[in-house]
């Protein structure tokens, strides 16, 4: 297992560059894929980055094992632990198992079950809370105290920044064109920041857009009033994108992120519908904002060639949002 | 466009050869998926060659294009026709398209939406009947009739069954490993039969297997008593594996064939299921078949490296059959 070095600044290419040689252990390659019949309906050459086929279904899994190699042998013999209602949860539990340690994960009651079920699978400690800011961060605090376990941001770390853009960085890579534009969802920045260091290192000319829910536009805000705003509900279908940016990724968006589209509900769904039945594959409304934002705004990406992460494919299957 | 030569019996190797090439305009050289959480459930090693990502989102396209292309084409300037309540019409219906030429395609009222939409979309006249195999019958030859349409068989055709064998051929080519087994569902036997002549000519030592519904197992009877059997019923959630093996189907089928193995719908909804969260892709029912074989008998595929045929991915996402 290669060690990687604590991360106290905004991550540099060589970091980007050891960070995705490190990670090699926790993740799968994932592949491009690309559908004739949404490039047809967008009029833009889509490729994308197909992370909901990451192991634990989503991106969040580079993040994770990023920030968990930073922690030395004896500092993360006690554990790892974090709070997050899905994905990261999976991601900390999952880097957890493979390096043999126990992980102490926060989840709110109402938390999606298919993740849940996935968390207790890697065999992590579940503590539940109300899911409001104040109890999760009481509930994790107590979990630390009584363990002594290392605590993982779910994006606000320059670790976990490093690991989310090894996926803009294998899309660089692998796309057999010129990208001009790379599209992810926002939620609290982790994917987005990262993807733009990716693209200022590695590309030659791509642009970064970031694409959020209407219900939380705090980083479209933000963008605009150039410091960090909140959200006044966390009324979305994409259960992802709840969270408001960071101190460390909110700066890093403010300065390499060209804008961000904001998005309906309605408009996610449907965009998340095209993928199911255009492409035959899985993914989370989270992860149908950039489709549906490309969609809203043809006249933006017309004729571009376009790389979007699809960044995660955990849903229940029995509780679908269409209809 | 390459044009084939009509083929009025088993194709050869040299016969798939040149229906692969032909066929290049028409198809998607559809990618081989893994899983390792599946290979950990099954003890299995499998290799899922993904046609639910083919152009139609469905194997048939191959069978379709490699049976239009053995018309001359004064004979098919005037149209394309079959009957069919699912994938085999929309391959028809795009081939038609891709050629130039008419299409005219009987579906049964109760069609699932999704394909008669796509039908409609590639531009074919629909002729709608009840869904019995007499009035099927009629409809076709009164459109036949009427139009002078070329009939392209859903599965009873040599050309269709060589376009089926591609499939496997590229399966064969591109896993990184020796197969021990290939599985595929069975219906009227096109893919099926194609897979084991497939097998034959360009493997090393896979052995072919099919795997059926219990509410329509005429093929493993037919195997068993070495003559066509029927179907007392038509009772499955797997649409697309309704219908009884054809009299060209039949013989490779009796001759090249290990196996054929039975389960019911519950095994192969749980299956289904198991596809569309561990692997994140949309599958139909009827592709669901293999899998749900190989779960049951888990002691002829243990330690094995088994190619899986996934043979489609077109479902209503409004009404699936998760419960």
């Amino acid at each position: 297992m290669i060690a990687l070095s604590p991360l106290h600044r905004v991550p540099t290419q060589a970091d980007l560059l050891v960070t995705h040689e490190a990670i090699h252990p926790f993740v799968h390659r994932t592949p491009i894929l690309t559908s004739t019949s949404l490039d047809e309906l967008t009029g833009a050459r889509l490729s994308f980055k197909c992370e909901n086929f990451q192991r634990i279904g989503a991106f969040k899994m580079r993040g994770g094992a990023s920030a968990a190699l930073r922690f030395t042998e004896a500092e993360r013999e006690r554990g790892l632990a974090t709070h997050s209602s899905g994905n990261h949860a999976q991601a900390v539990a999952r880097a957890a198992q493979v390096l043999g340690v126990p992980a102490y994960i926060v989840m709110p009651h109402d938390a999606p079950r298919v993740k849940v079920a996935a968390v207790k699978g890697y065999g992590a400690e579940i503590t539940y809370c109300n899911n409001t800011p104040h109890e999760r961060q009481a509930a994790l605090e107590e979990v630390v105290a009584r363990t002594g376990a290392a605590f993982i941001h779910p994006f606000d770390d320059y670790g976990v920044v490093a690991g989310q853009a090894t996926a803009a960085m294998e899309l660089i890579e692998d796309v057999d064109r010129v990208l001009d534009y790379i599209i992810t969802p926002v939620g609290g920045g982790g994917l987005l920041s990262g993807t733009a260091l990716a693209a200022r290192y590695f590309s030659i000319r791509a642009k970064v857009f970031g694409a959020e829910p209407e219900g939380v536009d705090d980083a479209a805000r933000s963008l605009k009033s150039g410091k960090i705003e909140q959200n006044e509900t966390n009324h979305t279908v994409s259960d992802g994108l709840r969270t408001h940016l960071g101190e460390r990724t909110f700066p890093i968006i403010h300065k390499y992120v060209t804008d961000i589209f904001v998005v309906s509900d309605e408009e996610t769904v449907a965009a998340m519908r095209l993928i199911w039945e255009r492409m035959k594959i899985i993914v989370e409304p989270s992860c149908s904002v950039p489709l549906a934002a490309i969609l809203r705004y043809p006249e933006v990406f017309r004729d571009k060639h376009v790389g979007i992460i699809l960044t995660g494919g955990n849903v229940d299957v029995d509780r679908l949002p269409f209809g």
